[in-house]
């Protein structure tokens, strides 16, 4: 197999964390790229960077503090105005939590980053459980996105997300596998140091954890 | 003609200026937006905004400072290391002036805001003498950028670039008809106040200011 180059996209979750620990294991990492844009649970990049240290990969947090003005209508973001929604991900009302053309900013930023080191790729950590809520997930997105980013530089990038076909759960059994340790990995939307159990992300982390048959080192710390 | 709702990308140069007032007259405006990434002509932001007020229009200016640290190797950002270089546009040093990924970064905050305000169109400035040297203001990129912007969001954006089959030449003719104070737009790549007359951007203003029949109010002060 030929080697990519990679610029990782890593939040500090356990989905992208996983993804950092396959990527450097299967290619060269070029290096990992978080955005801080005014999340509730900007905890997470503490763990991003964390990550990043401990297997030596360069990573930069963009500050995207400043495009919060474009993204209202987000219980991510727009923390003055619109709560966190409970239960599962499913749900109509974890709409809530799409923040608008998120995932497009990061890649192109990400892919800008590809240009000045370089790199051929740029991975993130869009699974199949996102689909039902987030547009920015879906297979047809990553695959048009791509057909811009190939084109969009002197230099071609392409854009992949390895686990799209994948849920948390298996994403976890992956991670058990390269011995990533889920204690340096964040999941709570409230921003809670420790799981709330009650948003769709911890339901999800709880039941993918589950499915791998790890004891959460979160809850059980 | 149904009318558009449209998000402006305004740089503060004589063609986004010109845009903006196309699409006042044209359309409905519900927003402006300009970015920081750090340019040498960080000036040109002082006549976006002023243009705006001007004309009514609420103005944002997006920091993006952050996102240099992505966007080595460009005369543009990397003030550090590359001189800008003096000539014709279409020359092969003009190459230097590419910054990575620049349009697609700025588009997709700018489909964010427009998704926020339930804007329907995002317009740039892109025309036909960019074509040459930057790979992101080719109708191609466009086209396929908006493949993806429409559908990675719950609101569909279009983007579009007015201008992409005329030249700056013709823009002018277009902005003397709109009545565009061209004394509020800046273009010089140097940063200076009054054109440098050298920079691939100051020899593309002269001439298109000839083609259209205006004396440069900058140069003529």
């Amino acid at each position: 197999m030929n080697k990519k180059k990679i610029v990782c996209i890593i939040s500090g979750g356990m989905d992208s964390v996983t993804l950092l620990y396959k990527a450097i294991k299967e290619h060269n990492v070029a290096s990992a790229l978080s955005y801080n844009y005014g999340q509730r649970h900007s905890r997470e990049l503490e763990f991003a960077k964390e990550n990043c240290y401990k297997l030596g990969v360069e990573h930069k947090i963009i500050d995207l503090t400043s495009v919060q003005q474009c993204m209202r209508g987000s219980a991510l973001t727009d923390t003055d105005n619109v709560d966190v929604p409970k239960g599962h991900y499913a749900d109509e009302t974890m709409k809530m939590t799409v923040v608008p053309n998120r995932n497009m900013i990061m890649i192109s930023i990400a892919v800008a980053e590809a240009v000045s080191k370089s790199a051929d790729t740029v991975w993130y950590g869009a699974h199949s459980g996102d689909h039902a809520i987030y547009p920015d997930c879906r297979k047809e997105f990553i695959e048009k996105l791509s057909e811009v980013t190939k084109i969009a530089n002197y230099q071609s990038v392409t854009v992949e997300a390895p686990f799209i076909d994948i849920d948390k759960g298996d994403i976890a059994i992956i991670g058990k596998e390269l011995k990533v340790d889920y204690k340096m990995t964040h999941t709570c939307y409230e921003g809670h140091a420790d799981p709330c159990g009650k948003c769709g992300a911890c339901v999800e982390r709880a039941e993918a954890m589950k499915k791998a048959g790890i004891t959460d080192p979160l809850v059980n710390a």
